[in-house]
């Protein structure tokens, strides 16, 4: 076990060009709550983040990925790792914090995607109107849309998989479950976790070959039955549906894919296919297993392998439309 | 099979002394959408209901049933109906009808329920922002609160269970699916439906030997899931949870019983326990089976035999808050 | 309401040429009950049946369709119906009966489908080891496989669906809920019910124009998780998954399509979409609404508008196993 | 962060004085396999256990536990934890392993019960009728009974659950999530996990003085619905159940308690309450706190404080069998 300190994806910010109907979506659609405004950004909770928030919102020419947070297990993990990194090429440097957290050290991972590894933390304080009916949950379950409880993993576009596997295993001390490896030896795709939970950072092959691209956030929900119910939501919200429920062969998990109206991705997630295992051997599949398509023999979509966010296909503006969309044109 | 013509329960009217408090708990808890306003009444629509209406909420010095509306087959079938009541002493004669039907006669059951039987009726026709994508849903999925699709049933506290169940079989043509007789060959409940559906009217004794009181009314969710997630949601509004969410015996319903603000103890069910035998065998409850509590095992409620709507119990106000409630007292 | 007095779809007649692997598959996967053997057919129940069977699986060189069976509400009714039929040129006279039921009136519908309308009939009577806890169910709930409920609906082919749409509706008393009608004005589709359930007996285009030919026969489950956890079963069992859950647009129900092994496309259903209204209009889609898929944009397979049994398509053996599909080659 | 480097716990082994009956339980009804007989113990297994089993159910005079087994991250942890525990006097020495596994230390909680610790463990290769279709699963899904997917906790009485608690965090490294402490500052309840599942260890307070009783063994599903289909298929098995299907106020699981015929109480369950703090504020609940029931209100069932295995009260045999219970006196 290569156990370098750090807990868990903290939150992530989110790049978007449209910052009101983004804010909109995610509050009245994915049902967060804004903890916080300041300067271009919005910061949004899920209920059941006990910080105070799991993304940023953040206005932006062109929508993509702002930076991925990590929480470390604690200070000392935190300057440790830290040092670890100033040793390669990709270290940053330290700043004060942000909204909610203390000191981070910035980095960079080979593919370009800017990493901010923290400690220091304000736990969440429920204004009277969240305050939950039992202690140990953070919030009040208001329900609103498809009321996500968290931010769950981060897939990240990558021109090199390998590269960035390598380093968030040695560097920053995930665990790898499962991979994609093409017949020629090289890697499409990757599945990490700091915990026991199926994946928390994936990289997959960018084919656009162009760095520092985000392919989705995913956001969690408790049960299946939520993953169908965001659906029947999103579908009468005309929230462009990419990906329809069902269930995915790697990891197991549960997923509806739309894109929120800044152009990004977006998933909502559930499952509990837990890795108990401490010296898991992660599980290679080749590309003809994955031509096979999803779980239950679902094809997967183009555009999945396609389209990321910021676009690089010279489409004139947003994302790809399936053509099954109720969304009118 | 007694065959009068009638279709199903329309809507049914809600009595309560704090109109307010009523409206913000169907509107924001249990999700409905205001249709229209027309004096001391409310009208309101779970996102399924093909009419316009449901539950019409009335401002009135007690809670209680105002009144029950079964919508006929066809005119025809309403005035035969009609004819056939007026032939007892229970018939009232007709009105010029209510917001959204037409002409209804107006009749009491034994008891003295008030009972209103229509045809004509406007179908709903959604706002722009309430259209849905699909041309066979009445109206857009907003998932706001337990997001009820529709009245289910209704159940009535009676004095005398079997005349108002007879009465229920031959003026308005009700089956009889389910009913408690006890050893004296007293009935003590009944379960009764116009259609396949497990139940849409139901007797049960009232202990308290006053009239025309009400039991609960009951809306619909399509999954047993939705129960639960009504149960998290209405737990965090701080709602009174009277029965928490199990499986019922009578009628296989998953059930969660809450009291609305007025008082009136309101349920959230689904179910698909379908009767198609046209000439079905109704099953009998002994009491020695009843004592054996709900489908898995859990015992019912005591405040589920003795509180109805309006209270008589000399208690100050509002209903009996269970002690296990975490409403602050 | 065009009401002729029949009740429901009581059962249908499955033929296969692969006898025994057919009845492992509704035994072992779908968690039906062997009721009785007579012949060369097997009669099996859902644990909801409250008749002795749903459906008879008979030995055949082809796969498709024996009968269907209707069941009406009265004697009287029988009589009338059979009595109305008997003027058109489709009615073939009266049988005595068949295992469980009594005397039947055979018909043929205009596309050569064979329906048997008949009244009496034996309610199910448990062995022991099949009792259930609550004496309002028919049987035990032992929850194998996918654990169907009951037959929920007949899907023809028919080369003329207008035609049959008729005879559904005049000499059955069906009332027709949804149909597909394209640009030229023909008919593509039609969803009818005896009852308020969505659909029990539909009709669809065969452009292969042959005659009586299957589309698949559906089954029942309570929930929307049963069907994703019959997908996770028949995946793991190498059934040949055609569709992946997902939502139908019309009638809303959830579905998932199989091959039973003797090549007749079965599938696995629920929903609570109910037709309350006794006046409904039927929802027309047109052929562009269509294009879009399913309810949550998901494209229809195309073997879902080209197979059905017996095949015809002159494939050596067997139904067109998707390339997705996980079964071995 | 208290890290020992222990990773989980691997299995348990339930002592039963009806060998048959309980192996029939676990296999009919809650869907394990058997991978193993020897001696007079069978080894079980869920579908999703990644090991070769985790249940070992062994005859015994009495039921009860026999020993719970943790799993190390590493051979080297395994061995720095037998250390740190010899010097205690509570270390037994080491074993050259069972079933499955390789050499283990063995060693006794404060309270008595046997705990052993290990490494090496054989990952389970199934046999071709239980080959899943997805590389990533050990086993394929069969879905019998309540289909439970490994063990999930091991909950302990403990006559001072302070002693045992400590150690827990200290010799073994467990996390503490929750815990209730009474007025008088004594503690009745404490919730651990060496992972950010909500609780893989739980203590209670044994009222009965005696050492090193079981609570219960609770079983993995993934679903709520899963949980609620238990309750449906072990109400028509004839299985005693303790507590119906809830959800959990401490570590907010949904629950089902039932008695396995061997007299224990085993319980299915499933959550997603995840602790990705790794600095997490343990919950601490009062008394008064406690007597408002579980997470709905319902009130927690007598038993569920005074029952325990071996049996203490003198009682002829066996558990106290609930009275709303639908098995035959």
């Amino acid at each position: 076990v290569n156990d370098l300190g750090l807990a868990h994806i903290g939150h992530a910010e989110l790049l978007t060009p449209f910052p009101e109907d983004s804010l909109s979506f995610f509050v009245e659609l994915f049902g967060m709550e804004v903890e916080a405004h300041e300067g271009q950004s919005v910061y949004l909770r899920g209920w059941g983040d006990y910080q105070r928030y799991s993304l940023k919102l953040t206005e932006s020419p062109l929508p993509g990925l702002g930076h991925m947070a990590i929480r470390a297990r604690s200070q000392d993990a935190l300057e440790r790792c830290a040092r670890t990194i100033e040793r390669t090429r990709l270290g940053l440097g330290w700043i004060d914090g942000d909204l909610g957290h203390g000191p981070a050290y910035r980095c960079h991972d080979p593919d370009g995607h800017l990493i901010e590894l923290y400690f220091e933390t304000e736990r969440y304080e429920p204004p009277p109107h969240l305050r939950p009916a039992l202690k140990n949950v953070p919030q009040r379950y208001v329900g609103r849309g498809a009321a996500v409880k968290r931010l769950d993993h981060v897939n990240l576009l990558a021109a090199d998989v390998a590269a960035n596997r390598r380093f968030a295993q040695e560097e920053l001390g995930f665990r790898l479950y499962e991979q994609i490896v093409l017949e020629d030896g090289s890697e499409a795709g990757a599945w990490m976790s700091l915990t026991i939970a199926a994946h928390e950072l994936i990289y997959v092959a960018d084919h656009a070959r162009t760095r520092g691209r985000l392919h989705h956030l995913a956001f969690f929900v408790d049960t299946r039955e939520e993953v169908l119910r965001a659906a029947d939501l999103l579908l009468d919200a005309q929230v462009p549906i990419e990906a329809a429920p069902s269930k995915h062969a790697i990891a197991q998990g549960m997923f509806l894919y739309v894109y929120e109206p800044g152009g990004n991705r977006v998933e909502v997630t559930t499952g509990t296919h837990f890795i108990y295992d401490p010296v898991y051997e992660p599980v290679v599949w080749s590309e003809a297993e994955r031509a096979r398509g999803q779980a239950w023999g679902v094809k997967t979509i183009d555009t999945f392998h396609t389209y990321g966010t910021p676009d690089v296909s010279g489409r004139a503006t947003g994302p790809p439309i399936p053509p099954t969309s109720r969304v009118p044109a």
